[in-house]
């Protein structure tokens, strides 16, 4: 009982924190920054760490009850709810022409082990919002419109990610899946399972094209663009492809004291002109270039030995196809020139690689004008993580709408943006929408 | 049983690797290549570890019984056996004239734990076979010679090194001995009355200096100087002192996706630049100066996260007071250099500061003859490692003999010196012994 009084306590801490600077901005939209505080407020209850984090893995019990309470939301909104073979969670406005193919919006509410409580419920709620305000209104979309909550975005559960999403285009690898274990070993058929989902009907999840006209996402921009430039919101246009690279630097160890320094196959020094040089490739190529050296590890990792062996990480990221691969090749060119004239051997292997998906210059065009309409000054960025959108973007017309995060603090149970901002989204969502 | 049995295989396979190439060198002067591999071998079932290596740390039961072994047999070779409270062994010959300042030679039998067969038990046995070969030769010294075995010389009990030889020349910190425990918490106190000393007899042992002439030590090279020059031994100019630099790097982590390259404080990146320049510092300060970035942690060390602190130790050794210390202000001179434009926090911690022990210019000269003497060209190089001749080294004469060893291997199972240059490394020393 004191767990629960105490997550209690927290909702309450959270509902209050989001209300403190929040203007109660009056309209006749419907839309409901009050709700959309004690909705998130709600959620943030389910799987709260002693640190005031959010764990909600994949799959998980509590991954679960957030469904189930949003569930009850979209069905008190007039939803019509249907959940997927993956655990994708749907409610539908069937529109003027139910006949049409639907527009989509939503996120997910699976949080990384001690993540935030924006990354996913955001957008999920955004949508609801949108929902609720026409409801309240009596607006009637010309489409069908669908809130959608995808599962497991985060990858937490089986170290790989964006399995809901993939679900709904097919893109999930039937073979892969049957072979991976969550992180207690536990196979992902008896995960499933466990979820009230079965193998068959997982695979049977992918959805025909043509019923989607479109995906529009609504998620906290997790960096700090927006914050800089003071702006509320901003559309993306495109989202980065990530490439792993994990590189290998062998030397040969010694004794720090008796090998002279002309002797030496120091893998540490190799590797750290590498990590030094990597910095300036970026910005080369493309402004929204990234490429970190976010793991190194040193082997033996001795005070007094010379380190044989490096083995590091690089993550290369543009959210054009071309670009990215440009410098993924002048890093591997780059980790040839560092290593050759040293002596030191090098070992490459690509682990991740995944496509860009550059946003649709037209639906970038329709959030920027929903933009617009606000009032705001409309401000264009890339998106460095994964999202939903880049699944679906592979496919079918997405947009997406960053919100300003406070310090560009995500994962992280200080993760914040502040109501006004999440209540501006949803007026931009809403616009969007109407226009699309 | 079966324990035993692999330990007496090992034992004859270590013995017979030793003989294998000995050129069974026929003089008459006493000294037996037979007898010392006989006697490696046997001190190497004592604590030998499933990869053929040696695990006998200070003060431990396998330390112990290899003393016993060696008390044993430097009765057997007529030497008058005593043990100092800090458990260091001599073995005295009192010569022609008795009340003479002795001399000293040996070294010590404990190893790292997964050591090899060579470092330490080299130097006791090769000062134990010039006294059999005295005896063999009814050759009596000038001077009482004392082969001696000191205690904990690895310091891999507790975590400092040099314990025997300091408590030799009450070089040993009581206060900081008090409160030092070995790496399962037993504190010192325990540890050395479960070796049957006693606190008080410990810090009892320091030797006047005026009863020591001089220290002499054989020990593998633990580098490749002498196998590069093809030389079994060579003659040491001085011990370098370590000083150990634990430099902390600040920046702030970030996501490696959504954070731009121009708005990143990259801890790894900072320290990457450093590593590769501290390469090229020593070179000009001194030849045998060497600067080390064996170890390196990065935080939080996820792939797709941009390092936001990184702590690294440097190891900086010279055999001069002088060269050492400008080589540390310069290393520190480039974290500023690097950190400061990169508005990278640096934090320095100071873990050890040792001064180097250049050996006397005479000592060097009668190391050189005994080698010239010997017919091999006279080689003089610097020791990088301490060694219990670095300590007595501050307050008494004192000479290093090296010995080659096999790709410079040491602290390791595969560190191997052929039975030839042990043997030439014994018949050095009994020359400079008897030049003495």
């Amino acid at each position: 009982m004191k767990r629960l009084t105490e997550n209690q306590n927290f909702t309450a801490f959270f509902y209050q924190k989001l209300m403190k600077d929040y203007d109660h901005r009056n309209d006749h939209s419907g839309v409901s920054g009050e709700r959309l505080a004690k909705r998130l407020s709600q959620l943030s209850e389910i799987g709260l760490t002693t640190g005031g984090g959010s764990c909600r893995i994949g799959f998980s019990n509590e991954e679960l009850q957030a469904k189930e309470m949003v569930k009850e939301w979209m069905e008190g909104a007039g939803l019509e709810v249907r959940m997927d073979g993956a655990g994708n969670l749907f409610g539908r406005i069937h529109g003027k022409y139910p006949d049409k193919a639907a527009v989509l919006s939503g996120s997910h509410l699976d949080s990384v082990p001690n993540g935030g409580h924006f990354d996913g419920p955001l957008g999920v709620l955004a949508a609801l919002e949108v929902a609720e305000a026409w409801k309240a209104t009596d607006y009637i979309p010309e489409r069908p419109y669908e809130v959608v909550v995808f599962t497991d975005e985060e990858g937490s559960r089986f170290n790989n990610g964006l399995l809901g999403s993939s679900a709904v285009v097919g893109g999930n690898d039937k073979e892969i899946l049957l072979q991976t274990v969550d992180m207690h070993g536990k196979a992902f058929q008896d995960v499933i399972e466990e979820n009230g989902l079965t193998l068959e009907q997982f695979f049977q999840s992918e959805q025909k094209r043509e019923d989607i006209a479109a995906f529009i996402e609504v998620h906290i921009e997790q960096g700090k663009r927006l914050e800089k430039e003071n702006l509320p919101v901003g559309f993306v246009t495109g989202i980065a492809g990530p490439c792993w690279l994990e590189l290998t630097f062998t030397g040969k160890a010694g004794h720090a004291g008796n090998t002279p320094m002309d002797d030496r196959y120091d893998a540490l020094v190799a590797a750290g002109d590498f990590v030094r040089q990597v910095e300036a490739l970026p910005s080369n190529i493309s402004p929204s270039a990234v490429a970190t050296v976010g793991q190194l590890n040193v082997f033996p990792n001795g005070v007094n030995v010379i380190p044989g062996k490096v083995t590091l990480t690089v993550d290369i990221r543009d959210i054009f196809l071309e670009t990215r691969d440009r410098l993924v090749a002048e890093v591997l060119a780059l980790a040839k020139a560092v290593t050759e004239p040293r002596n030191i051997q090098l070992q490459v292997e690509e682990k991740v690689r995944i496509e860009p998906v550059p946003i649709k210059a037209d639906m970038q065009r329709k959030a920027r004008a929903a933009i617009e309409k606000q009032g705001i000054t409309p401000y264009a960025l890339p998106s460095g993580a994964g999202h939903d959108a880049m699944i679906l973007g592979r496919h079918l017309p997405v947009a997406m709408l960053f919100v300003r995060s406070k310090d560009g603090v995500s994962h992280h149970p200080a993760e914040w943006t502040d109501l006004n901002d999440c209540v501006i989204a949803v007026h931009t969502l809403k616009q969007l929408l109407e226009d699309l």
